[in-house]
């Protein structure tokens, strides 16, 4: 098979380097990455499979030589630099929201509906970090006892906002230990030893962006009939998305057969068996590839109703590992 | 008007120090405060109105001279005492969960149901921090839409685990701070940068008591007819529990109405303008004892659905104000 020559941009952002990362870690067959960034970061010094790579600064012809480009620089920068990207013939696929409800642009998680990709035209949107997530874990019911309705209320960690969010939050709990006092400035509030229901801007429904992600990408990536009701919450966890979601199916659910089910789907992980205090936990999830479920439990106050509990890495299935394995999906179906 | 005889028992817990707090700065006659303990704490001094008093340990006889008894010893201790003090002639208010689904003892909120408190015998239960806050915030709502159903997601505060589980937050954050290990004693797991989907033990139906007393509760208190579905998550907050809230009600609902009908409903202080950003938290709910209301929004997904950002002190009105105002309004109404 023929080597595949790889972008990053944003190379250096939280999400950028966990791309890299994930990159590496691959059975790609990749022969070179070019480390981009859009700021004047050129020159900075990264090693890739014990290589030293040089970051530059993205400009016309940058992706030029680029068989597949990892975007995660912001929605803004994606606007504009993507449409160059595929022009100089990259298959561009974008972390930032810019493209997502793009009718010309597949948004895939390879688990769930990798066959979107068929029809791409150069650009690819990697879904919201908190949709991916609740997508993986309930596609396979959707599969067998098609949901209706999903209420959903997220637990989100600080890394979703970037490496500075990760950084007030360690500055916030270093001012608690040390009795200084605590500044905000990614959020307006602070987030130590605070839950901030508000996660991106507000829109004139009452609902967050983020919130209406969850609600415009789930019915765009599994099916337009699902209803999503959604409260995203940010909270101090560094790593980690964590979620309580409720499904209400057409047809009768019940948990033991989801347990089941999911123990067999792939890129999840069940980890449910409460007797013994085995639920998913952010702590736990950090680093790793697969979507956690468990706490699956019976909803009594609907026919056919179900609970469950999902946590996953944001920065990895949420974002970085997710556009890899689209990378890899394209790949595998000759789509480059 | 008479001056009352009040002991609060578990002087030195979190909430009973709160206790002592709440009868300090309330308008009640109170001629004496006699705090008492379990354990071997007898001699401890504590002061209350400026003057000293002394902790005693709790033995026959310590309520023979008390009209009103504030418990906050755990389930166990007054499963015994609570008896005995009531034998003794002490009205009890007891905050723990041993009595709450007793048909022979009032479960009551002052400010959703107080007439429950004119059939009791002694012996009155204080809700569950996460019932109480949510109750009082949906009372007014249930009155004239009538709610049919609750999907509740909570993200509760260590605080409602008692002082040793804030010591044990601190330590946490510490250890990381200081790069030393972090352990865990009242959680099974890190709680510092975690959120963990388990308050209380775990049930047969794989809720956990948590989660059931919000179920159980609100039926006791509000109304038979109302379904909740319950997830109960302790994130690493010190204090102030938040809950994300949906209801379906019979009745169309507005939330520009519903805003209207809480600003003028008692206990309740909306907090709910997202253009400037304005929605409760709990750094901002500590010490106050409204419960706190905001993210009004109407749940697109069904015909009659709304949303909500519920924020109280669970040490305040989710327990020992709630005892108070319990004890208030007995006094008010010639019950005591």
């Amino acid at each position: 098979m023929r080597g595949f020559k790889f972008a990053v941009l944003g190379a250096l952002g939280a999400v950028g380097q966990q791309m890299l990362n994930m990159l590496d870690q691959s059975d790609l067959p990749i022969e070179s990455v070019k480390p981009l960034d859009v700021k004047q970061n050129n020159g900075k010094k990264l090693v890739f499979r014990n290589k030293e790579i040089t970051v530059e600064e993205v400009v016309e012809g940058s992706f030029k030589d680029v068989d597949i480009a990892l975007f995660s620089a912001g929605a803004e920068a994606s606007m504009s630099i993507a449409p160059m990207a595929v022009q100089e013939g990259a298959v561009v696929i974008d972390n930032s929201s810019a493209w997502r409800m793009d009718n010309d642009v597949p948004l895939v998680i390879p688990e769930v509906n990798p066959h979107d990709l068929d029809r791409h035209k150069g650009l690819i949107a990697n879904p919201n970090c908190s949709t991916i997530q609740m997508l993986v874990a309930l596609k396979p019911i959707h599969d067998r006892y098609i949901i209706k309705r999903i209420v959903v209320s997220t637990y989100q960690a600080v890394s979703g906002s970037g490496q500075r969010a990760i950084d007030e939050l360690i500055s916030q709990i270093t001012g608690f230990v040390n009795k200084s006092p605590i500044e905000s400035s990614v959020y307006p509030y602070q987030i130590a030893f605070n839950a901030l229901p508000h996660i991106d801007i507000f829109q004139d429904n009452g609902y967050t962006k983020e919130e209406m992600k969850m609600v415009n990408e789930t019915k765009k990536i599994l099916d337009r009939a699902i209803e999503v009701n959604a409260t995203a919450v940010r909270i101090p966890v560094f790593r980690c998305h964590s979620e309580s979601v409720n499904i209400e199916t057409a047809k009768p659910i019940d948990p033991h057969d989801v347990r089941l089910l999911l123990k067999d789907a792939p890129g999840i992980r069940v980890i449910d068996d409460v007797g013994s205090l085995k639920y998913p936990m952010a702590i736990q999830a950090e680093g790793k590839g697969e979507v956690f479920v468990g706490r699956i439990r019976k909803d009594y106050t609907i026919p056919n109703g179900l609970n469950m509990w999902i946590v996953a890495d944001n920065l990895l299935k949420g974002a970085s590992l997710n556009a890899v394995q689209i990378a890899e999906t394209l790949i595998a179906r000759n789509l480059v």
